[in-house]
């Protein structure tokens, strides 16, 4: 009998070419695939909530998997872990869910966290973990810029020239910056994203921060509808994909 | 001219033979001895506030420096930071003081930080930066143990049997078990500390968050004077020495 499995994943994507499946290449995906496979006989097919970029992590992705062996959540968790080991994914949680649910379709929003570490001193225990910023950064300049981005609009300035959405309309339910010492956090919340777009919006804040650009210039780089008119895309390593929400 | 330079330091110790020099092994000691060396052309006398055991990590060590060559303090961090590239080790800030400023004998507390995750699923995002506890721990039953340390005692029990101090005598003056979520985070400060004495006290708090001990316990644990009386030496990975108080 098939059982569809609900995992709940944390990585460190540092050394990995992002979650999805690549030929000869170290992957999330594909190193959960050759687990499954280990543990299971058979090459089932992974889903996935929102798949991340080469050096992005993750405190809980969500993926579904339909397995026919005969195991208890309990143990596809444990023994999954044993034989990811010791690369950096672990599974936090593995549920037994209806056929209904779906990893990438039953989700009602992803939220992700970005992390800046604003000073002068290159990152010791935070390397490839958050983005070192140099210039002071302004948050309360950042999140009035923030503010022109949050709800419905058409996001083409905040999302790569690869995007291959067929819609650039995207609703933005949540951008908070928040600061903690010389930590800064952008936390996104959207029912989805376009490709990149949480990255071009954190590099274009960061320009805000800075004082390079005025917060509400944000409204003339959304108007503009073009990639060039918003700012750099932060770097992949202060990305992490904090939550996945799903109907409960 | 002579200038005495105060260094705060960041370092990730995983890879560590810990702070203190050691012929043919990596240490920090060595590593900044060598930067220094290659920036100045001296072999100059690096001395620390609080040497660490290999694997611990530091957010603000602090050391001292005597340098001949003309630097300012900015060229002084500027410079070692990039010498030290690629290695996890960043000088936070530079400073030129007063002789009678001493890295290890000016100390008026040290402060350190040991962090515990708190669940079964391996670490993926902090492997090595922090320590997994699998059985639940009751924080509140730690902070009922850990308040039976706080003050002055003879913490024989809770030192390395390795331990050099001439005296076991100590004060401390905080001991906080701080949770959220599943991270746990035990803060301890004192003058001074034995040689491991935070890890074993952190080793011995675990066993009573975990019900294997009770929090009166300790007293009889201190009253025994005897290492083997205590708990468990909780891993090095967890540990972080996060602030060094000096006069003002």
């Amino acid at each position: 009998m098939v059982r569809r499995f609900k995992l709940t994943i944390e990585y460190d994507g540092t050394l990995y070419h992002g979650w999805q499946m690549q030929e000869g290449l170290a992957t999330i995906q594909g190193a959960l695939q050759e687990a499954i496979f280990v543990l299971t006989g058979e090459r089932a097919d992974i889903y996935v909530s929102g798949r991340t970029d080469a050096g992005v992590h993750a405190l809980a992705q969500v993926a579904h998997v339909d397995i026919r062996k005969e195991l208890r959540p309990f143990q596809v968790m444990s023994a999954l872990n044993s034989l990811l080991k010791p690369q950096p994914i672990s599974i936090l949680h593995a549920e037994d869910v209806a056929f209904d649910f779906h990893a990438r379709f039953s989700t009602l929003y992803r939220q992700y966290r970005y992390r800046i570490i604003n000073r002068r001193a290159p990152l010791a225990i935070e390397h490839n973990r958050a983005w070192r910023v140099v210039k002071p950064l302004d948050v309360a300049l950042m999140q009035r810029a923030a503010n022109h981005l949050i709800g419905h609009h058409d996001f083409s300035s905040f999302r790569s020239t690869e995007c291959q959405a067929a819609s650039p309309m995207k609703h933005l339910d949540v951008l908070q910056c928040l600061q903690q010492g010389d930590a800064i956090e952008i936390m996104a919340k959207a029912p989805s994203f376009l490709h990149n777009q949480v990255r071009i919006t954190v590099g274009t804040l960061a320009e805000v921060g800075m004082g390079n650009r005025l917060p509400d210039e944000i409204k003339t780089i959304l108007d503009a509808k073009d990639r060039r008119a918003a700012g750099q895309t932060a770097p992949a390593c202060g990305l992490y994909l904090e939550h996945i929400g799903y109907p409960v």
